[in-house]
């Protein structure tokens, strides 16, 4: 029953918690986003755990610019990915190293170039989370105006991974002879000019830099949408996704394998890896009150406007110390979102403070218990269906990711449902992912 | 007489040998160029030196098309600077860390944001080698038929550098705040928004990464065309020049410090650093031996279209083994570059395979001597006015950097003209450059 290979983890990182009161929590570093120290040891206690790989999200704008929710933000100021990774390559030797690049607002012969060159840095351990950029801002910073419309975006990365793999393809994966007495250093023959011209992209080739190790570094992505489903059924190998609960992340998993043999590729060769937040305590009391602690240290002011926009009305009027309204208006919003608010204020019975709080930090799926019921609960998971693994976020640091790879992570690795060590040393291996044929050497 | 803060040294690596041949010299790594372990190895060594900075050559473009040229091309696999130097700042302390990056194919948003984050990584040691990306090549890997023109490429080049510098000053130096437990992490009225726009960019801003540890990383440029000195005037703070002797050197230096000086600029504040080859030897002919082995590395077949383009006229029916021919037609290509072979030719007695070799390996600045003859020749060049200190450029390695750095450094520490220790951290301090102020909070 149980597979060691079955299970994958990897850390999403931004660099450091997705939630927005992390970096108040007691004994947090209130820096460690923006600080290279703590990100060393953070990546090299997920090392030691045996971690699939260290995901690093990224954003092309400072967001948030409601200056209530600015002034608050740890992720304001963060690294670039490309430098942060290849530095960090160089202080571990195992772990997948995953960079958010979009394919709206930069060059695909850029793209290509430092994926490989972080490739090789890294000796086969390079992912490409390949994002369209959805944050508006982010057009302002490049030059455009207005936002490429969603479709737009869509249709120009399904190119823009075409033409990325096809530069990775420009050398043979022999091309290289550095025979210093003939003085042939590499073989023309096996140099392929891509001399792309589509719709969106035009680009000759070849890159100048050899084969990635892994052939291609593994392609990650993150839609949920229906152009995002489908160029990840035609193009990912590991899938970060937000299903709200284990039912939707089956309804998910299944589409997406799905769509995946449709388009003539292995379904065990794509990765469903749905995001969670972990918390762990003692007891599941315990580890509830953390989570409640943590939400706390959101500031109201910026929490309720999460709050209005999740229940599609403004809240801003809402007793804070009193349970929801029952008089909530219909939305023209979303009404899953609503629905959404509405049950999780009845389960928990949370106050409007609370519900705010949960929607200012992070209202998506957690896992909140012990090291023995998260690990049932993720078995149930894998077994059943719903997941290859998780993409873990971090509720604070040290202390979430200690609890993590010194708790849960042993835990797991009991029930012989974690790796106990690496098997082999590219971030395809831990994968159990195929190394791509060479389109134009074979 | 002697000032320890005035020769300046650094490596100009692409990321080895700009020398075609320099890859079969008895003893040299034929992979050095994409070896991480080498590459390591060899900046551990400049930085025991004390150079000032290891300066990473780049292209966008496999460069020299031609088969013959391409198959014999160390360099046509490289790693991608912000990725390598990155890597290269966990392994080093002090030493500078200049990348080339252009105004002309990549984005202002994505440059500042990246030599920021290489400046925090290496806390203060990144510099920023402008390119406007002369190779026509490099336009068809990024969506374009036509090379941008000279002087258009140019001014986007003046344009880009004032929104970068523009970004690096997006968040005053004390902007963070963090205080846990009020929640505010940084004060929202230190945030510039930039709003910038030009006649070639729009960029509005902010930086989502904090001010530079150097205020601004260096500015480095190499501009030598009209435009080119212009704008290294009015904005570099070391210039990389390819003077072919001292009294052109001379002139370089006394027109570009004077620009800056019309330009408001203190002329200490624009270090001039001409590029040269330096070998050395036991003695003076020992180092001439060693140059025209190396040469002889060069292919003839590949050489000979060098030779042809230098003289301005085809040179590949003459007899390798005589002397260059005495009836070469007058050209219509450069004149002062016939001359210049024609010389050359004369001096050192020449024969047309030699010519070829030298002309398709390196022409330009050398130094080939002993430890102390060289020494002597730098000396003059310091104290006459003719640069601030070397663009070095080795002509194999591991050995020729070992030469510099175990035998003619320590000659120039001798005689009180070279650092025996770096005085500082950042890279601005080794070359005793003001931290910018910033424009928009001061």
């Amino acid at each position: 029953m149980a597979d060691k290979n079955k299970l994958h983890l990897t850390a999403f990182m931004r660099p450091v918690s997705l939630h927005t009161g992390a970096w108040r929590y007691p004994g947090a570093f209130p820096d460690a986003n923006f600080n290279f120290t703590h990100l060393k040891s953070f990546i090299q206690k997920l090392e030691a755990a045996k971690f699939d790989a260290f995901f690093m999200a990224d954003h092309l704008a400072v967001l948030n610019m409601n200056e209530e929710a600015l002034k608050r933000s740890h992720t304001v100021t963060s690294f670039e990915p490309f430098t942060l990774l290849s530095a960090l390559s160089v202080v571990t030797e195992k772990i997948g190293l995953a960079a958010t690049a979009s394919t709206t607002y930069d060059e695909a012969y850029h793209i290509a170039r430092r994926f490989a060159s972080l490739d090789h840095l890294s000796n086969g351990r390079a992912a490409w989370n390949i994002v369209t950029t959805g944050n508006p801002e982010s057009s302002k910073n490049f030059g455009k105006d207005e936002h490429m419309q969603h479709g737009d975006r869509y249709k120009r990365a399904r190119e823009f991974y075409d033409v990325v793999t096809g530069l990775w393809d420009s050398f043979a994966d022999d091309a290289f002879i550095r025979d210093q007495e003939s003085g042939v250093y590499v073989d023309p023959k096996k140099i392929h000019t891509l001399n792309h011209k589509g719709d969106d992209l035009q680009v000759k080739g070849p890159l100048n830099i050899a084969r990635p190790v892994q052939g291609w570094p593994v392609i990650v992505q993150a839609g949920q949408s229906e152009p995002g489903r489908q160029l990840a059924a035609e193009t990912a190998e590991v899938v970060f996704c937000s299903p709200p609960n284990i039912n939707a992340a089956k309804d998910l998993y299944n589409d997406i394998k799905g769509r995946a043999s449709k388009a003539g590729r292995d379904p065990n060769h794509i990765k469903i890896l749905p995001a969670a937040l972990f918390i762990i305590g003692d007891t599941v009391e315990e580890a509830k009150e953390k989570r409640l602690k943590l939400d706390s240290l959101v500031h109201y002011d910026s929490a309720i406007a999460s709050l209005s926009v999740a229940l599609g009305t403004d809240a801003s009027g809402f007793d804070p110390d009193a349970p929801l309204p029952t008089d909530i208006p219909e939305t023209n919003a979303s009404k899953t979102s609503q629905a959404g608010v509405l049950r999780l204020a009845a389960e928990e019975k949370l106050t409007v403070r609370q519900l705010a709080q949960r929607y200012g930090g992070y209202a998506g799926l957690a896992f909140i218990g012990t090291p023995e019921s998260i690990a049932d609960e993720l078995e149930s998971w894998v077994s059943e269906g719903a997941s290859d693994g998780f993409t873990v976020t971090f509720p604070f640091l040290p202390q979430g990711l200690d609890d993590v790879t010194q708790r849960l992570v042993p835990e797991l690795q009991r029930r012989g449902l974690f790796r106990e060590d690496y098997t082999g040393t590219t971030l395809r291996e831990h994968f159990g992912l195929p190394r791509p044929v060479n389109k134009f050497f074979s």
